[in-house]
């Protein structure tokens, strides 16, 4: 990368200019012992701080691209002042559709600094629902990259594309220069400041494994505010750097475009999930943290490239809870697991499962167990509880479940770590937030030393013989089986019991041959060792093996498409 | 320590119920989306996630106190309840008069939660001084410690004396457990939420060294930001221990009572700064935080019992920029500088010296020079610049310095970390507030590279032959004389040049008897050093060798008395 960064030069418009100051313009009545919380200032005090520090790198691409604070801030304030300059106004959305790039961190920034809303598209989304989310959200301008235009055909919104480049002829670039062209070097102190910090900051529709995407619309305070608590529980700071496997795009990248830069880190950018080239940066860039859901996680410690790293790296892992093994195997390397859960709707992660000194001593299995929980609230998250689940509609007295680890409610969520809204859907709204507090339709069980636990998705929950089967729980004690590479466990009609669950796997590769025409006798086998870890309404009646699972484009597990299959046995 | 913590027995009332809730009351109407920020939330969350963990230590008295977060948590349940009880209601001001003890770090949390605000007096006032404060501020009640109820004479105030003794037929004890009765168990949703995170915090009064003291009131709103400011820029931790050597009366302790906390980390209270106790705990107690004045480091590293310590411990140092000599000497015995600048009106410290990558390879003195320098806005602070001074009262526009690292101008900040107001006083919050910022009265130059130095207070300039001489510049450069310990340098009228520098000079012990009667000679040995280092203007005329330096209750050189002196020559 060393060699890389000596051999580029940034275009000529994102040089900062010799007396660059970056202040704000003073705003006549603000008061001068309050300011509005905006996580896009956090590069201003970065650059200011660390002008010549490595902010961006994106290496892996033909035209390897590299910033510094000093010029990634002028690229940031050059795109406001451009989409200022195409007509973009307080409160626009402003489409973003690119995989890992620098355009996507610029815009977590220059929209923001344009008072507009960032709304990333899934780039491994349809035509038809990108072009829903285009629509619904009223977007006023498309940044994209050259690779996924055809995912918006021929529309009517003004579109600037991005080949990736960095150099000049790339019209994104022209696009930038021409920002720094109409600021007339007016620079930060040209851009209003926006006074309300409860305005919209992103706009993110969820991936929805049923019906439409809901758009997602987060504020300004809950966006500085949620940095923070992830740079505060990643020990992010100047001396880490970044890996972006994560998608950006995915619920703002969990706030870690901004967590990065309040800790003034090294931020890395790969268009793709490339676990060779994962490991790469492990072993040769300095990564220090990194995100993913475990089947990103399980990807890169079964890479062949795996291998014992010479320093720790921190992992922060969401989406599901990692299994015991999947903590082992990440350990053997030298990666140690954060387990953080939330949702879009809490701007990504909102609770850590907190490891105890005295877990210490506990053997990996028993470790695991306990950090597999989805655990208590973070840094600057306000309140996450399991309360009874209403008795029927207009049942909205919220009671807590007694912490006994055993009895099943729903989480729900309080605080700045919340979402402003569902955009415009006011009656979702309404839903989501009945009796004041956030629905995240997660169902859980509350432990006695006040940890959350997840069961399962309301609608995942498997109803046994009258009992209540946790899918969860049925795929990590069945994920425990040395054979077994992935594992999801979904209800199937049983004529006796009602449900009953049906196991879906993917084996290990090195185990697939003994198993390749004996599917009956690994199924014999999975079911025997559940019986010894589960009680008997909670072991699988059905094993498939399978080569591969549906999963959603954020690498979540669709039990709705196993639904479909099961439906047609 | 160890020994003592096992045995320890906090009072029954102390232990918190089996099944405690760290959840406070929800209120109806508050969104599900925002929550009033308040730092004593921190505690709830602290003792929700290491209710086991060592929180407070306070092991240095004739009856050592260990608090777990858990224990602790509950102790400041009961000292809200009792100060409600004791007829505290929202808004009033509860005094604390103590050296760093338990019961300041309690009421930090306390009488936050109930809604009430923490007035902490100095203890090395005199009792006018003291009486005067309790008047100004309206305290309805006093917390004092047994040793300083001299200083509050018959007052009609309520008053609880504390034995600082944590057990059981202390006073103070028994007003915690009266509050725990009073509770009836109703825990932390009995109490209830503030719902305006602009309400005040704490009222500090300034030690001013001219003047009455002014009542400087802070927010809840900054307080969070700023607790959280100064975890971040000190690597607070889970893993931290911080030992008190600052006084918590002093500013709010800069906010350190709730940044440990927000840390999760352990903190260590010492009545008095005790330089054999401090290096007791650097060795033995596992210390990795501190806070102090230059003169308080200075006493540190020349204690006889400094030795090199086997891992680094992070010094904040403010009041005072570190010299070259203590930066190196601090080094050498493993002690990491961390220089920040702020005022009481600023939360304590605000901005922070940033050192650079390229300055390792900078010798010690050429590294302490830039490390002087006061630095730039901090994590979550907005903006600190340098303004021209107004030419008139009437001047209220605010133009930057250029950042030349030569023009003179003011110390300017705005943003959520700054004061709420002057008590009672809106005639001086006016003034301090005059063009939409915080007026510091610290004369500074702009460096290059965005870094403020400051020059002087603006009393203390030495218009030397029509130059504007920087008493603090010439201390910076005296000071690298190898027999000076400590040095204090202020304008005198000279015939000729209308003011002169002189200075007054605490000697090193070890080269005390060279001078001994011969001052004059070491007078012009000093001044000879001077002319190499300093303009002519700059050069003191005067050097009078001292014993010690009068100074303010919280170490700060007390310039005023020394023109006094200088005043009858």
């Amino acid at each position: 990368m060393q060699a890389d960064i000596a051999g580029f030069q940034p275009t000529r418009e994102s040089i900062p200019p010799p007396n660059v100051n970056y202040q704000q313009k003073t705003v006549p009545g603000l008061p001068p012992n309050a300011h509005p919380l905006n996580p896009f200032h956090f590069i201003l005090r970065a650059a200011s701080v660390y002008p010549d520090k490595l902010a961006l790198a994106h290496p892996d691409v033909k035209h390897p691209a590299f910033y510094t604070y000093g010029v990634w801030a002028q690229r940031i304030q050059n795109l406001a002042y451009a989409l200022i300059q195409a007509g973009i106004r307080p409160g626009d959305r402003v489409a973003v559709i690119t995989p890992n790039s620098p355009m996507i961190a610029d815009a977590h920034f220059g929209v923001l600094a344009a008072r507009a809303i960032v709304t990333p598209v899934n780039t491994r989304l349809t035509p038809p629902e990108v072009s829903y989310i285009l629509e619904h959200s009223g977007s006023k301008l498309i940044l994209i990259d050259r690779d996924f235009t055809h995912l918006i055909g021929n529309t009517n919104i003004p579109t600037i594309v991005c080949h990736d480049t960095g150099r000049a002829g790339d019209p994104y670039e022209g696009f930038l220069s021409a920002g720094r062209e109409f600021s007339a070097e007016k620079g930060w102190a040209g851009l209003d400041v926006e006074l309300d910090e409860n305005a919209g900051a992103v706009l993110c529709y969820t991936s929805g494994t049923t019906g439409r995407p809901k758009g997602v619309l987060t504020a300004l305070r809950g966006s500085y505010l949620a940095a923070i608590g992830n740079a505060v529980e990643g020990q992010l700071n100047r001396e880490s750097t970044y890996l972006w496997v994560l998608p950006m795009f995915h619920a703002a990248g969990w706030t870690y475009p901004w967590a990065n830069v309040f800790a003034c880190a090294t931020q890395i950018t790969m268009r793709s999930v490339d676990y060779p080239l994962i490991w790469k940066h492990f072993l040769n860039s300095g990564v220090t943290h990194y995100c993913g859901a475990p089947t990103v996680q399980i990807g890169i410690v079964n890479d062949p490239a795996a291998r014992p790293l010479p320093r720790t790296i921190s992992a922060v892992i969401a989406g599901a809870a990692p299994t015991a093994q999947l903590i082992g195997q990440l350990e053997q390397r030298g990666i140690k697991s954060v387990h953080v859960y939330g949702l879009t709707e809490t701007y990504g992660p909102c609770t850590r499962c907190y490891d105890q000194p005295h877990w210490k001593t506990l053997t990996l299995e028993q470790r695991a167990k306990l950090m597999a929980r989805q655990g208590q609230s973070f840094a600057t998250a306000q309140e996450a509880r399991v309360v009874y689940l209403p008795e029927n509609e207009d049942d909205q007295e919220l009671r807590d479940v007694p912490k006994d680890g055993r009895t099943v409610g729903e989480i729900l969520m309080r605080g700045n770590i919340v979402m402003k809204e569902y955009f415009r859907d006011p009656e979702a709204t309404r839903k989501a937030f009945q009796g004041g507090h956030f629905h995240s339709g997660d169902l859980a069980v509350w432990h006695p030393d006040g940890v959350i636990q997840i069961v399962d998705r309301s609608k995942d929950l498997i109803i046994s013989g009258g009992e209540n089967a946790s899918s969860l729980a049925i795929e990590l004690e069945l994920s425990s089986h040395p054979h077994i590479l992935e594992v999801s466990v979904i209800g199937r009609t049983h004529p006796k019991w009602g449900e009953r669950p049906m196991a879906f796997v993917i084996l290990r590769q090195e185990h697939e041959s003994k198993w390749k025409d004996n599917h009956d006798a690994f199924a014999a086998e999975l079911i025997r060792h559940a019986r010894t870890r589960l009680p008997g309404f909670a072991c699988p009646e059905w094993v498939q093996i399978v080569v591969e699972l549906p999963k959603t484009s954020t690498g979540k597990i669709l039990k709705t498409n196993l639904r479909k299959i099961v439906a047609k046995l």
